[in-house]
């Protein structure tokens, strides 16, 4: 397989079916409507649904089942983005080579729009056409990857370091694993159970997405002090003026790309159980996180 | 029964089971587990929770069955405020006659502290032991009340209304509509769910919710004007200080308090499918919320 046609094939599934999932224009307060539609538009890799998606299909599900998560899965990523963006917090002014929320559509309005967009998600998700149980699962599991036992928990944790040169490598793992590991992992877990996977498989993809979540950070360390402005669509070194310690300080760029590809390498272990077949997707979905360029 | 009592009693139960839906504190990031405690133990009279689980009653359920969707919605009301609080929003330093979330823990802990508080609803949710069928529509209910169908996007609309003088009686009753009647809808209207009710009596709750929604932010309106700082705790005349056009503008005091009370009596006519002695909670409830001084 060609992976490079793949995610370009399944981000195009994503951009067009996430905006069908959005409610049609309401008579007053348009305005959070267009940020909520912007901010769903401006670009992104799409990462999380494709993850999902691809977690449904090695366990031997249609990746068509799983496009009600995949996207609300996006929505709440997309949310944590235009509220991290916030000046209150990581002040961000552009965005994947775009004006971010706020500075579009103003604080309020941008406020607003992630709660929406996270609300919007568990609207979608308690609609969706599909077997009960499952669905539960699968809203208890991206919940609480994305609440205050992780992505939340994580942003605060970052907060709570900032400016701080003894942050420990024990707590830098911690923020990161809460910050953007528990959401990856629950894209793959998610896709898994829509997928009907075993106990055994769906553990398998736990762990899988433990292993990316980590690498995919220590990439994005790197990628912050040698990557292309162009490529990445944000500011470059922005760690390294706001102080902040990264995987970087403790291991160095060389250091860091061979912890993320260790990590890498133990994903595609884990896929082991899988057909050779149906896991391909996965294991380079895996490489490319550490390949990436952006 | 003695109103006063049975709403204190209620209450009791809502502020403790409240916070045992909490997860417990984590190794980092404690401070964002005090912002929510702090924000969920300020105050508050607990109407929405306590009208979810005599909505159940009514329709013949067990109050203590909606203890979970009861304590959800509060967990949603209470991040609507933190929200609506921020200074890129209502800019508020008083809650309750409290300092609050974003005063006493800085803004971008109480941006999250919101967030953290809405994902939690919807953990909670999911993880309540009970019939999948009944539970999946709750968190329907729940999610499209509070999303960019309900309560975000009457937040929405009041931000687009402030310093207008031109906003017409339509706008003000779609603002209010969604910016506090959906949510309270929804918590009777969940009650009933969770009761078990038959969709004659889902229905007639629903009503009931509409009409004591509108007379409670017509009510909110008046105590604007005319309330005790101290008893309602926080600034009184912050409306008409900031040019707001409320149901005070069209209609006066004494026209809006009137207003307010046809809202109730039509709130009570549509109980009466109901069992006299089951129905007189949710009827003294509708009469409380006009005659209230907070």
């Amino acid at each position: 397989m060609d992976l490079k046609e793949y995610l370009r094939k399944r981000k195009k599934i994503v951009d067009e079916e996430i905006l069908k999932l959005l409610p049609s224009e309401p008579e007053y307060g348009k305005r959070l409507y267009e940020a909520v539609r912007y901010s769903l538009t401006v670009g992104g890799k799409r990462l999380r649904p494709i993850l999902c998606m691809a977690g449904c299909e090695v366990v031997g599900g249609r990746f068509e089942e799983a496009i009600t998560p995949a996207c609300a899965i996006e929505m709440i990523h997309t949310y944590s983005l235009i509220h991290d963006d916030l000046p209150a917090m990581d002040n961000d002014t552009l965005r994947r080579g775009a004006p971010t929320t706020w500075v579009k559509f103003g604080e309020a309005t941008a406020i607003l729009a992630g709660d929406a967009l996270l609300n919007r998600a568990f609207e979608v998700l308690s609609e969706w056409n599909f077997d009960c149980e499952r669905k539960v699962r699968v809203i208890s599991e991206i919940s609480r990857a994305s609440g205050m036992l992780g992505m939340v928990l994580g942003q605060q944790c970052d907060i709570d370091a900032e400016g701080r040169s003894d942050v420990s490598l024990e707590e830098l793992l911690f923020i990161h694993k809460h910050k953007t590991g528990r959401l990856i992992t629950a894209s793959v877990v998610s896709g898994g159970i829509t997928g009907g996977g075993s106990e055994e498989e769906i553990g398998a993809l736990r762990k899988y997405g433990n292993h990316i979540g980590l690498a995919f950070q220590i990439t994005d360390d790197v990628l912050d002090v040698v990557g292309d402005e162009k490529k990445i669509g944000k500011n470059v070194g922005s760690d390294f003026e706001k102080g902040k310690v990264t995987f970087v300080t403790f291991f160095g760029v060389d250091g860091a790309l061979e912890r993320a590809k260790e990590e890498i390498e133990r994903a595609v272990e884990v896929l082991r159980i899988f057909d050779v077949e149906k896991r391909e997707p996965l294991e380079k979905i895996a490489r490319f996180i550490v390949e990436r360029e952006y």
